[in-house]
């Protein structure tokens, strides 16, 4: 299976995140699939297969990973035994979920974390049917929530990665090509700037551009066409970038491009310029939505205005109506407003930024306006 | 987000297996999370997000495919109307799982697919609290499990492209490369050879051999490593291939090596030979696993024989002990035993069969002794 790189995160570092994570779990006993909350805390993701990998993080007690054996290596760049953390294996024909709940002993609560597939929930529920289950993520998020100044880093390193590549994007899009085309270039650079892969690339030419979570095609670029380009990848320390700008091959076809691509850039300059301790999520979302309402242009505007980032491309706190979360220092999302007329164009401008002590720090530099190229 | 190509499987193939599906739930109302089963019941995967995409199959009643609004146009390709699949698109800030529980009515047990997050199981546990969870797997593994003569035809395409790659090996494995070089070469020739992706690619050299989930390193091949190379990928289709060799660069270092690859090389073949309708899938397991034994090294073997491929790289049937499936013609499966020396070598040998009417046909060809590179 496709691995990643490990880049060993600091012990004491580790150690930190631990503890705060079975304090913040108050007696509820914590169960950690694969992924990024794994990383989180052992600064590994592990692996993603049928066999249960999970960290046990009890109310009591120290922790243990549960590994298939043949797994085990994966961890070697782990500093296990420094950490405190026992390594329970098992082999195939054996029952991994009773080794975790005699880790728990016997819990009221288990929290799983959000991605732990239905095959081990369900078999974990069996092996604990008296603990109620609920989700490891509103624990492990407040934590993963606020970064601390060495995350920081690596998201401004991430963001002006993708800068770099937003700059050359003029290098390879062009009429006449396809967006696949476009795309394989683009993801490319991605990597040639520093990051591990290339996660996603969306190339959204003319009528494509209107669905903003489309890829890329084989349609040919055509002059006249107004192009969405949302890119991003992690990099080697697992955190991620996540920019997008819009882009015009020649004069816009579409004679409400200018008009409507305004409307969007002032929604997005002023979510952005909202940003600070003290106000809600949801508060950024109103400040990007209101202006776009009173321009009209309300209904075109059809998702929230953004999410969290960090070692997963979408994390909390998401930028929606209704989440009343308060926005506090080292908390980083993303700010994308996008305007999406059906069959015709779309636009987006989006830009990571972080809530620092007294406003906003935005990841981001590229400008503004979309972009023309000839 | 990344995505891959969509590759329409005929709309009277997918009516067949959702009719099946149904039928094989018995009154249990399933509910479909992307991934592979979502791409075997409607030729699309679908995205993998935090926002709950699913196809939920009542008892009574049309299936429906609840999905966030803009989602909905990756499934643009899918034929859903001519499948009598509903359409419910929902937004941020609604409750997609409200939806899912209408659709299904009043269901005693709602199965899940396996690898739905946690985050959807316990959301959806809470929408329907009188229904008891169960997966989904078992039921939608039968219909798997079973390939049909298109999948047969895919999946003998995917072993003949990976025969292509080993053929090619040789190109690329030599003493003084690291096997992440060998690798990124392997992993281009994959993509060359027609896989969409290269999925995987393990180069264990030397003592990284002997750890079977190794991926590569930057390990210098030298002179006299035995070399464990484990590749595949998904075709266009989402049919996989898996394909084991073991090489040697130049004369084994280690004396032990020929005399234990032949034990090796017996064993799977004893297994490959064991393969027909009606004996156990453990059955094969023990077929390579008492050929080991009996020459003094089942210690070595520290992993189950095989697992069964498809849409998936792992999915039923498994060739493990404790399995007393019945093998039936369509069952399409690995066949690894392998031999691992901690510290110094390792050597699997893997081929995909399919289980015949009348027995066993291997889908890779490729010789199975140690392949001398010089």
């Amino acid at each position: 299976m496709s691995r990643r790189s490990v880049q060993v995160v600091d012990a004491g570092v580790l150690r930190g995140r631990l503890e705060r994570a079975r304090k913040a779990a108050g007696g509820t006993g914590l169960v950690i699939a694969p992924g990024s909350d794994l990383r989180y805390l052992l600064g590994q993701a592990g692996g993603s297969f049928e066999r249960l990998t999970t960290l046990v993080i009890p109310a009591d007690g120290a922790p243990a990973l549960v590994v298939p054996k043949i797994e085990a290596p994966g961890f070697a760049g782990v500093p296990l035994a420094e950490l405190g953390v026992e390594v329970l294996t098992w082999v195939d024909g054996e029952n991994p979920y009773a080794a975790v709940a005699a880790r728990l002993g016997k819990p009221d609560r288990v929290a799983v974390s959000d991605f732990t597939p239905a095959l081990h929930v369900l078999a974990l529920r069996d092996a604990l049917p008296s603990a109620e289950q609920v989700l490891a993520g509103p624990i492990v998020r407040e934590l993963r929530m606020r970064k601390d100044a060495a995350e920081i880093a690596e998201l401004r390193a991430a963001g002006a990665a993708i800068d770099r590549v937003h700059a050359r994007v003029g290098e390879f899009l062009r009429a006449g090509r396809t967006e696949a085309e476009v795309g394989a270039d683009i993801a490319a650079a991605i990597v040639e700037e520093g990051h591990e892969v290339a996660d996603f690339v969306i190339v959204g030419s003319g009528p494509n551009g209107a669905s903003p979570h489309h890829a890329v095609s084989v349609r040919v670029i055509e002059e006249g066409d107004v192009v969405v380009v949302d890119i991003g990848g992690p990099l080697p320390s697992g955190y991620n970038s996540d920019s997008t700008r819009t882009y015009s091959v020649g004069t816009p076809r579409d004679a409400d491009v200018a008009a409507t691509y305004a409307v969007l850039q002032e929604a997005q300059q002023a979510a952005v310029d909202a940003v600070r301790p003290g106000v809600t999520a949801e508060s950024i979302d109103a400040a990007a939505r209101s202006v776009i309402t009173a321009a009209g242009f309300g209904e075109l505007f059809i998702h929230r205005t953004g999410h969290g980032i960090g070692l997963d491309v979408h994390e909390d706190p998401y930028i929606v109506s209704g989440n009343e979360l308060i926005l506090e220092p080292g908390m980083a999302f993303s700010v994308e407003p996008g305007l999406y007329q059906p069959g015709r164009w779309g636009a987006r401008i989006e830009d990571i930024v972080i809530v620092t002590e007294t406003g906003v720090e935005p990841l981001n530099r590229r400008p503004h306006d979309l972009v023309p190229l000839v």
